[in-house]
């Protein structure tokens, strides 16, 4: 089926925030991330645009209705893309098709105090797939999840961790028994601190830091030991998620 | 002093890493990283251009000699830069005044195999310094520790992390009792790992994980514990490594 002008230049707004908000779609881009969508949740798929080769390889027919389903020319891909080389197959989604309700159990859920690199947003999600996490907060001044460098460094964990676009205040309202925690210096040794089962983890923005005002929430700040010679003022945001995480598991698991 | 032309115009050159290796210089550029080498490494600055008042205020004479610093305009600082937005200060600087020597004792060095994203190779050289690692080896087919976004994402760790550019057959040739760990799945425990005492730590390609013929000279492969309900197939290069470190140093420090 032909795709017209005005739907290309359609599509193409959704690479802005704006855009997706308006119309509560977004674009997913390239063979590997579009092919993770067929796999595990082709229901979001609203529509699909390929090139003939790729939807002759990956016959998405038996999940995507055909009347859904574009046969385009890599010139017209390359008019939707947001890459500066489009790679082979662009699928439009439905925001509400991702999970977005973090379940009330036990776990450590990330909240994110402005972290607004959309890599390691990315990172993030993946540091809460990998380690089976409730799920993420997307704190006001936080990245966008339907950004594409953020679902592209997700490398599909977007499609599985539930993440909440909200306050720390809305989150917890009607919520009880969260342990509220801070990553940041000063603080107990996350690899000797009994970590409670139930707590969100306060991730802060990637210059400043923590938000005063959060910091007035939090019941405990847990830090990563630095190295008797090292140097750095602070490690990268993802990292130091990923290090408090793999501290958090390692003290559930040693517990059971 | 007045700045020419034809310098401007070799000083952009240096955004591009063919012209870096010609000159042996490379660029550094913004208020927080200029300041961080007049603090800790002022002999590396070559020149020095910026808009008055950042002069006036970080008073760099008494560091770099006057004749090499240039008080230019924001239309010059930006006909320099790299950055869509320039930043108050840039700084030339001698490629060889950055630490390039490993020091040949206990710890864990961190090879990097074909690590191409600047963000995962500058959160890395962050880790290094962070836990005082002996230094960080970036393989061939890795990002240039001279470019300007590996530089802005260390957050001035570049200035303190030796980095050597060169293989591992290279590096371990005329040196001993390294042990050579890679960070992948289905390994051993990073967690419950007796580490050496003196170790090479791969960490793979961001999308291909290890080279085969590294894996060939592997003395072990060491895994971060996926979560019961994790679903990720993998962790951002610099997340997984960064949690590699932090049980190491765990396991270093436990063991004292």
């Amino acid at each position: 089926m032909a795709v017209s002008k005005n739907r290309i230049k359609w599509l193409k707004s959704l690479h802005i925030k704006k855009y997706r908000q308006k119309y509560n779609n977004f674009i997913v881009e390239g063979d590997k991330m579009v092919r993770e969508v067929l796999d595990q949740n082709p229901a979001a798929m609203l529509e699909l645009y390929a090139l003939e080769p790729w939807l002759s390889t990956n016959l998405p027919k038996g999940k995507v209705p055909a009347d859904r389903i574009f046969d385009v020319s890599l010139t017209e891909l390359g008019q939707m893309s947001g890459q500066n080389t489009p790679n082979q197959a662009l699928a439009l989604l439905d925001c509400d098709a991702l999970p977005n309700v973090i379940p009330d159990k036990n776990g450590l859920v990330l909240y994110l105090d402005q972290i607004q690199d959309p890599g390691n947003m990315g990172a993030i999600l993946r540091i809460a797939d990998w380690f089976g996490l409730p799920g993420v907060i997307a704190g006001p001044g936080s990245a966008d999840r339907f950004n594409a460098k953020v679902i592209q460094s997700t490398m599909g964990a977007f499609l599985r961790v539930p993440v909440e676009e909200t306050d720390l205040g809305a989150f917890l309202s009607g919520r009880s028994d969260y342990k509220i925690l801070a990553a940041d210096a000063k603080g107990v040794n996350a690899f000797t601190y009994p970590f409670p089962e139930k707590a969100v983890l306060i991730i802060g923005n990637e210059g400043n830091g923590i938000a005063p005002g959060l910091f007035s929430l939090t019941d405990e700040v847990v830090s990563i030991p630095k190295g008797a010679e090292g140097g750095a003022e602070s490690l990268n945001a993802a990292v130091a998620a990923g290090i408090i995480c793999a501290a958090f598991q390692q003290y559930t698991y040693q517990k059971k």
